[in-house]
């Protein structure tokens, strides 16, 4: 690092007691939000005398809900998985936890808030349930993929505040969605996964047109940081079949289950093979292991619950692994070259097209659901397709008696809805997310320099960093480490 | 590496783009193979009336079963628990969890078929349910296992294969003794382990004969590989008390349950007592620590669900935790100097005599099982014993209605053919292991010199070799770095 | 190393033969207290004809219930989040992790034994249920939060001993507050956390009047080091909510999931604040981020089933968030300094400091419970309030029917004994921890010398070693990889 580089670091490290300030100040703001809306929902709050009285659970209190297993899984996937996930470069596995770990908590917190404004009652108070936790924790992922796309390239500044924009526009968006256009998406593919990586991207073009993205010493893994990447990539693999199904329930939530297994699996295995095709000398690539292996789960994830029997969620699995192994290959490269846009972790690969095949084949999926596969569960599964007239309800409801009247939908306009939907998704995900790089390219949010890039010692106190500024051979050291024994520095 | 190696390695890269390509045919076999035969199962189906009517769940959807969270621990240890379990080699950690990840995502998909095929309907049709995902992921144990005899020393190649083949033989073996000798082995220790290690061990006799195994530079652990391989270890000791009650219900699971925890936790301290004692300074080995401790979870397997009283799981468990250091330290020399066994992870000490011991004491408890001590669950847990005669059934069905005819076994009959199972368990497997290792010593499959083994470059494309190449230095640097700074070279 | 030292070493290194045949002792002792003590439960015993007639469950086996989920999640929490958390020294990850294992593999079996020893039944029996086996986990916590202040600076031996010491203590001590004071501590930060804690920092002060601490070169962390103890980090975050919630049922266990989930969330954002501040550069500081974001988990265990509300919980998080970075920076130097309690993770301001800030809180929210925020649950949360008088009690059950007859205690009264509880739990912790640190000097535990102070090859038989031994630069080598390359050496 030449004197100049450093004294430009330290100009930027003033900002950082303004930040950790800042950090106080929305925490502050976040206690205001719920001291203004929040209390328990019923079966969480004493007050209740339901729970007291409990007739109907024979006077026992009642049991926990199995939904509290589907919402750990999914926490683990999101700060376990993604956090290590992201671990993979070589010298920025501190900050890929640890952002993980910080954005995370602020933005669960900002989730719960915006679904309870969302969800609000007329006497102005929001409810707190196990099922309110788990949407926040859905929500979370959406940022979470967002940053993936600009892993090494922010200060957490940046992050924090991109990740409570894009989860307001997140929340109207899937309000849209759900209760407008009234479309199926279990597993959010759509509604997180392609929302989270449109936005990012959209970010990281509005950062590449200032600054074209180039080749960085430190943009690549360690033997040791690849491991490390592995344990996100495998807690994910494993706890999606929850992911997809924790939001849906009987029969329709061990449909997801099964279906997610399938198409996962199938991709994983495709994964390897176009990985072992395209790469050097055939062998296998770790980037393509650490994140196509997943596009299964997230290609499924709209039609996880749907009729689309074993052989329809393995092909849909099988293709998702194809596809996001060639876009790491040859799309990223072209889109950063040509566009600009760079894309620290490939999410364009991983959440971004296997999410519009998700889009794509929960219309057609949804264009050839009847009354036939599905029974009833037709009605509960698209609630718009349910019958509008009472008389046709009731009839139903001898049989079936979780239906609400509908709009009569037919299976071509629920794929039309689907279709939309999907659209409304992509648009509203690059627009808001070109505004809000633009928002984050204020000064007051601070930025990273080239050659602070994937760089932990930007936001750590790294104990090497003592030792190194004790010693006056510190910038050769520092180079030759970094070239010959990118571990040995470590 | 000298000039010659470097040719024949890449005379061996070769074949890898048909390796790829083989995969994708492999993926391709199982999609046909599930379009053939799989639907869901009646609780996934929305087609099935049943869910909508529903009138014995009061309208209510049917709740996810309780079996969902013990799957779920399964399958983190069969992934993240064998896969970082086998990252203890100092380079071949990538290796371990990727492939660990690639054979277990087709392997599972293997297992669905192969248990399909068995219980296939009049219409010709299987069904996919929970239980069949759970039922799959134990299975894909027994290869996981295998792999570990033979980690570092086969192409990826080599082990789906024998993966295939030997799921198709453990699926045969466990039929035959689960249905036609009517054996109960609740944790799978002899199906699955016992069968597992010995059919890993055959084919390493295989390939021992061809090449007689020797000391390589690259087989030892790193500082830091020894700690990933904790992160696999402690998974599988947590979670082993699910693996061997999953497939259990009632007071047998949580017995099971139990049984498990204390026979894993006398094992896990005993291991370090015998490490500490046989050990050079008295020291502990961090190899009998990854393995060792879990030999308790094998041992108490078989008889897990029994009444063999706190007393007997806590003494198996001990037991086994001694008899597994000791191998490691004693026997597996022996049998890779006189046998030409090579045993990388030490399966023979970890599945193999334990999964033998398992099944001995399953025997031993099945000898003394008798009504006093187990009321008439003893005919749901030994159905073979339960009385043929109808008016005998007929009067334990007024106090318990799980039970079918059985065969009236006295309890030495069901102990003679527990030990019986044990046998054509343990002659299976390994005359299917040499014929497999036969198998794949063809040229189609591939095949790892000496000078490959243990090595991740052979598998994935790692960074540093872009490095390497650049350099004229790569012959010294490479070996320095090996011999002095183990670590410095990754 | 000094030809002295390594000398002196080596008289040590005889002991540990004595050592491992003590643990065989151990191991046979706690073999002889469960033949003499335990048998199954009812819910686990196949002799109780109840678990076959089962008509309450119309002939079905009862279901494994939810509550194994949350043992599960308590389970990973001890030995990964534990174990994990205390790798973050660059050369003792090895025993960190592995030291765990065999303490807590013991200690779970000693907290069975103290367990059923308080509940013995008249017959002379104690009984094994999956409640046992959670409240075993939980109690072994507490003495491996003892192992955090003294890690790196005990035999193994000494830390066996000083848990088995401490669980005798705690489970007194427990006894003491839950039976005869009759306080409440769901997530036992007073009982298991501060009682830890202080035991721990009394042990480290017995140690420290012999021997001042200071500086240790090997008393740090390595880039890799920090990232593994971030798995334990997350882990224990994520699963603090079971944590805390485990031994609770109905509307309390789900108030406690919520109310944890917002206190650790805003612990963490306000960590994270707190340490931007206070750090060197307005960075980040590892050991910050590994501790004090799971702070609001402790600080909240008491009150955790209370109705503090949601606003309630975020800001005892937040005060426990900035009090744990505000200790590590600013008390521990001068506790270490003036009081010579060298406290290597810092488990006084992780456990310590918001143990008793919990013990506080939740006297306060049990001063201002009324009937008119609990309902009559409040007579199930703090069961001394209930009234003795059995015609009020009859009223009561009509609505509720879990209430046992109490003491009339008034809320004022409540706060009074939890305040007592508090004191009486940091009392029996500081004079058993100081008896149990006068205890462990005793040679027969051994000791460890400064020089071997921090490094695994105290208890490790590594790799290195025998490199190293081969070579005659041994000295300079290792010091020179010590000082430049911490990682390079390992």
């Amino acid at each position: 690092m030449k004197r100049e580089q450093r004294f430009e670091t330290s100009m930027k490290m003033t900002n950082h007691i303004a930040y950790g300030i800042t950090l106080l100040f929305i925490e502050g703001f976040l206690l205001c939000g719920f001291l203004a809306t929040f209390d328990y929902a019923p079966e969480a709050n004493a007050e209740n005398k339901e729970n007291s009285i409990s007739e109907h659970l024979n006077g026992k209190p009642s049991i926990l809900p199995v939904t509290y297993t589907l919402y750990q899984d999914v926490h683990v996937m999101i700060w376990i998985g993604f956090g290590f996930l992201m671990t993979f470069l070589r010298r920025y596995g501190q900050s890929a936890i640890g952002l993980t770990f910080l954005v995370g908590a602020i933005l669960v917190q900002v989730a719960l808030l915006c679904d309870g404004v969302v969800h609000i009652k007329e006497n102005g108070e929001a409810l707190l349930s196990l099922q309110g936790l788990l949407s926040a924790d859905i929500a979370v992922a959406a940022p979470l993929i967002s940053m993936g796309a600009l892993l090494g390239k922010t200060t957490y500044m940046q992050l924090v505040f991109m990740g409570i924009i894009e989860l307001i526009v997140y929340t109207a968006n899937k309000y849209i969605g759900e209760h407008l256009l009234m479309v199926v998406d279990a597993g959010d593919s759509m509604f997180v996964h392609a929302f989270g990586a449109y936005f990012g991207l959209a970010v990281s073009f509005v950062f590449g047109v200032r600054e074209k993205p180039k080749e960085h010493h430190l943009e690549g893994p360690s033997y040791q940081s690849d491991i490390f990447a592995m344990i996100g990539t495998v807690f994910l693999w494993l706890f999606w079949p929850s992911f997809n199904s924790a939001s849906l329930e009987g029969d329709n939530q061990q449909r997801a289950i099964i279906n997610t297994l399938l198409s996962i699996s199938a991709s994983c295995v495709m994964a390897f093979a176009t990985s072992a095709i395209v790469s050097k000398d055939n062998k296998f690539n770790m980037v393509h292991i650490q994140n196509s292996t997943l596009a299964g789960g997230v290609a499924i994830g709209t039609a996880a619950g749907m009729m689309c029997r074993p052989i329809g969620a393995l092909a849909i699995g099988s293709l998702a692994g194809v596809l996001s192994v060639v876009g790491y290959k040859f799309l990223t490269p072209l889109i950063q070259k040509h566009l600009r846009i760079h894309d620290t972790c490939g999410v364009h690969n991983l959440h971004g097209m296997p999410g519009v095949l998700a889009g794509l084949f929960g219309a057609l999926m949804a264009g050839i659901a009847s009354e036939e596969s599905y029974y009833y569960s037709l009605y509960a599964i698209f609630p718009a397709r349910a019958p509008s007239s009472e008389a046709k309800l009731a009839e139903i409801r001898d049989d079936y008696n979780r239906i609400s009247a509908g709009f009569d939908r037919t299976a071509g306009e629920q794929a039309a809805y689907q279709l939309l939907a999907l659209l409304v998704t992509l648009g509203i995900a690059i627009v808001s997310g070109l505004i809000t790089g633009l928002i984050l390219r204020m000064t007051m949010f601070g930025s990273i320099t080239e050659d602070q890039k994937f760089d932990d010692a930007v936001h750590w106190e790294l104990e090497e960093e003592a030792h190194e500024q004790d010693t006056s051979k510190h910038v050769e050291g520092s180079t030759r480490a970094n070239d010959q024994l990118p571990m040995g520095h470590m």
